[in-house]
């Protein structure tokens, strides 16, 4: 295989897209592949000031990285979740971010959830979870509610997270399963901002998992390559799974799920969910001030002064 | 396990039902759904004459029996392809009709595609097909026109397919992959009359596989049990594995996913597509007088007329 650019060896194949590459042009053309999906969904400008969403992991620092040489006005927001169970979760991916981070000059905000509430996300999820269910479900809600809280407080015009074109398809999957018309709703690569909700935007949802590991890798990005100890057996590995067994046999259809997805609800395939009774019936939380259908505390100032 | 109406021995457990049954309270079971799904959608009742397809497999003559035991007046049409590859598969999906009929002294229609047109629908699809295209989609063509045709000629209230949960759950998924709107609003148990189309019923759509399949068994039916010789490697066996794969992980998604799309169908996802530019711009075969989107001839008298 040769880089369809310059002739030399190629560093991917990327059959989905008919396309082989050299590392040099290969870097090249994702951070243009990015720069067209900011425009083309209108995600944000070099005027506005971003928060990023950064995990440690390959896909929020090839992000970070893109953004950054794009000359994106970003801070990052490291999550402390204290999930270490064994291999040092959290901390050796807090390592990764703030190596990555300091390297290139750019500011890290951390929020570390011993230090806030006083205690792991494990412990929070043993006090939430009925049973054996996995903590992933009061994990999303803690770092859904930082990121927002964070995005809100400190006025960034959009926050940023590295959902990639493998988890998108996984999700969208998922939620057509249930048919769930308020979920799908909601996958677009853009939400936005209203009713006490930062602007959520996704610059990586048409980039596949295995281009942002690629990107990190050939750009020397050290980053967390273990996975969540929680997210074995998780259902979203199962979706995940699935696809790719799908896009071995029929490739590109992973994109295409996507990009029709997003064509249909341009077409008015769910009517607009904008007006729902959820969304009319938000409230502020009487501690945090952050939005909240329940009345008086939201469910994480619920679950975080209980103890 | 038990059966859990009698205690005698089970014949089935269906996991995603929760419900063991013997064989006899397994057949009643399996009629008074059937019944169920009639009602429920509104496909017919003991007045109307249904066209019931037939394709000698366990399906069609599980659900014709059963529309039999029911007391409604069917008449049964068996399309004879000519597909025989080795194995005699339309000349022993016939017999299996035809002794099925002549025992519970039914009424069979039988087309007989090289009788009508002088050639079988091997030849047919090889006549149309590009390169190493599947005949799948030219033998569908015929069997909707030859369905409609007969529905509408002889003034039948229904036409009566017997597709199955797992068929439905598959085209559904394949449908979604593609997010054809088009195709995801005429994914329903009942499409009504109009614009030269008979109305088209499907009262086993929440009826899995296995038990279309036991029901015939246990009821001594003989059916072909060979699957077509094209079907191996169609994209609709690939999408049935993958959601057995899922409903041995989460037994009850195939019913989940069917009837999950039918409430976001009726919650307004897909706004109807009855007044589309195709609908609307449908003309009568100069041929045949069946509704066509093409001047002239219909792509069934084009294609048959073409030697």
């Amino acid at each position: 295989m040769r880089c369809r650019k310059c002739g030399q060896r190629a560093a991917i194949n990327m059959r989905h897209h008919r396309l082989s590459l050299c590392s040099t042009h290969f870097k090249e053309w994702l951070i243009d592949q990015t720069q067209r999906f900011i425009e083309k969904y209108q995600m944000f400008t070099p005027s506005d000031r971003l928060l990023v969403a950064v995990s440690g992991g390959k896909d929020s620092l090839s992000l970070w990285d893109i953004l950054w040489r794009l000359g994106y006005q970003t801070v990052g927001l490291y999550i402390d979740l204290g999930i270490n169970g064994g291999i040092h979760y959290s901390a050796r991916s807090r390592q990764c971010a703030l190596q990555f981070a300091e390297e290139r000059g750019l500011e890290l905000d951390i929020y570390d959830l011993r230090s806030e509430i006083g205690r792991d996300l494990p412990d929070l999820a043993d006090e939430n979870r009925r049973g054996k269910e996995k903590p992933c479900s009061t994990c999303g809600l803690v770092k859904r509610y930082v990121m927002n809280r964070s995005a809100m407080k400190q006025g960034y015009d959009a926050l940023v997270t590295a959902h990639n074109l493998d988890d998108e398809a996984a999700i969208l999957l998922a939620n057509t399963l249930d048919w769930s018309l308020e979920h799908l709703s909601r996958g677009l690569p853009v939400m936005p901002a209203g009713a006490g909700f930062a602007k959520k935007v996704k610059p990586f949802c048409r980039i596949s998992e295995r281009e942002s590991a690629a990107y990190s890798i050939l750009r020397g990005i050290e980053y967390m390559e273990d996975e969540c100890p929680y997210s074995a057996g998780s259902k979203q590995l199962f979706f995940k799974h699935h696809l790719n067994e799908w896009e071995d046999e029929m490739p590109g259809v992973k994109l295409r799920f996507y990009k029709n997805y997003l064509k249909a609800m341009e077409a008015g395939a769910f009517p607009a969910r904008q007006d729902s009774a959820e969304i009319l019936s938000l409230q502020q939380c009487g501690v945090c001030g952050q939005p909240t259908t329940a009345d008086g505390l939201c469910v994480f100032c619920r679950m975080t002064a209980r103890k």
